[in-house]
């Protein structure tokens, strides 16, 4: 058997087929066009959905159900997409419209959900109890796996862990608040910071950058440029704050760590690691870990896929 | 059937006999004489609770259960209390000892998880499925119940909300941090504010005050007292805030607040859930209530004699 996995971003609809051991057999995609009608959206999802069921000689009875992640507060339990501000959908019947093109069983999540989903199934969560997953990409996205249970609150407008409070009255967040985790961990927040004194480090290796990103300013560290060292430093006390707050919340087994900062591997896992036990209450028994995220840029489809389990 | 709760204080080992209707029906208590060694406090528990069973002609037929809350870190799992820096118990098997003067099935749980416990299943938090709750006191106690479980953790030091970032290098906490929850939405953080600019402020009735505590603040606060008010304030977009961030975390359907400053009532409550909406994510969505706690000091005995449901 297989499952189909949606992953509904604002670029593309990508639809993979996933087998029993998680992995993509086979994949395929169309441009979401963002903007345009949902039904044609949804209409889209079913085409190439059965498309790849039949390029694959399987049919609808070798799929077990299909799983959509998509951005915004989704609704699995009455197969409603409640709200998506960037697609314009409220209260839109999502799962009942797709099965009107492909007759099975349809879940739903919320994309950093679902990509914790899938990490905590397949990647480096697996045979935890309790699970959080930090995206720190252009924004900071959060899921949260509880008791096995992926965790989106009451009303699904959970596991916005981006739109915690960090610094009250801080920096300013794209949400309209001052002081989120997402301005003091994002990977934008990282650029902001560097940008703010570059002129102050004429020398540094990121004033001589063409575009500062996460990359520059994490290889600058790396190479022990001052300007470097300070910025990352400044990152990993916030980011080791943020993660102590999670552990002294939920105290999870393992807090897996994704989106482009991440890709500094252990040279950033290593010090956060160290420097959270000096903001752990009862550092003595600390046993979480904090680890790399390992599903990359497929999360989505599998994460989706596997929504059902 | 009843249970018996014991609720093991600085100051007392409070005992309650607790019927079917998780209410006390009997109470008794001893003096905990902090410091002396845990085998006596344990036999003393053993003790009160015999005496409570025969002095109300009861048989240890009629008791299905031993509930105790304790501070610390406690292991329901393996009935051990894993840390107390209180009473210096490390990894100290309280079941097991409790048994042999009282042989009764025997669950533990933190003093502030217990009290949560109790709102949850007799208090203002009946019939939600995600609920937490806050103490605000001396110090901000927290208690997390998610999908009717309660949940301190994987290694059971969740749960410490009041020691989750809240304004990162901001106010220094007992705990040795800064910026602490604890350190704004405590009665003591309240009361330091207030003392901190009082000088300025000659004609306020806090000025006046004997002794400047919660009460003087918000009682000031309520006669239009300038300095009360712009404290007041202050102290209520710090706990909105705090309030949305659980909210944009882990979505609850009840915020129970209890504690000194939660006696405040409406006049609080009627203001945080106001002001909580401009800072959670989705506040179209939002349904989360905040609710005064209900249990007062009974908490701890109840909760800790319905620790078995």
């Amino acid at each position: 058997m297989y499952t189909i996995g949606i992953d509904l971003g604002g670029t593309n609809i990508a639809v993979g087929l996933v087998d029993e051991n998680y992995k993509i057999v086979a994949r395929d995609s169309k441009p979401t066009q963002i903007g345009r009608d949902y039904d044609e959206i949804i209409k889209d999802m079913g085409e190439v959905a059965n498309k790849l069921i039949k390029d694959n000689n399987l049919s609808l009875d070798d799929i077990k159900y299909i799983g959509i992640g998509a951005p915004g507060v989704l609704d699995n339990e009455n197969g409603i997409a409640t709200d998506n501000s960037n697609f314009h959908w409220t209260n839109y019947p999502i799962r009942e419209k797709l099965q009107q093109y492909i007759n099975k069983p349809v879940y739903l999540g919320n994309d950093a959900n679902v990509a914790a989903w899938a990490e905590y199934i397949s990647g480096c969560g697996k045979g935890a109890k309790n699970f959080l997953m930090l995206t720190l990409g252009t924004g900071v996205g959060g899921g949260i796996i509880l008791n096995g249970k992926l965790h989106s609150g009451s009303h699904n407008i959970g596991a916005e862990i981006g739109h915690t409070t960090f610094k009250a009255g801080g920096n300013q967040c794209g949400c309209g608040n001052k002081g989120c985790v997402e301005a003091y961990c994002s990977a934008t927040a990282l650029i902001k910071m560097a940008e703010k004194d570059v002129s102050k480090y004429p020398d540094s290796v990121i004033a001589k950058a063409e575009k500062i990103n996460a990359r520059v300013v994490v290889d600058a560290a790396r190479e022990n440029d001052e300007y470097g060292v300070k910025l990352f430093n400044e990152y990993v006390s916030n980011l080791a704050q943020v993660c102590a707050s999670i552990i002294n919340f939920l105290d999870p087994d393992v807090i897996a760590l994704g989106g482009g900062v991440a890709n500094a591997g252990d040279f950033l896992l290593d010090k956060v690691n160290e420097e959270v036990k000096q903001y752990v209450t009862f550092s003595s028994m600390m046993a979480t870990k904090i680890m790399k995220a390992e599903m990359g840029n497929d999360a989505g489809i599998i994460g989706a896929a596997l929504l059902g389990e």
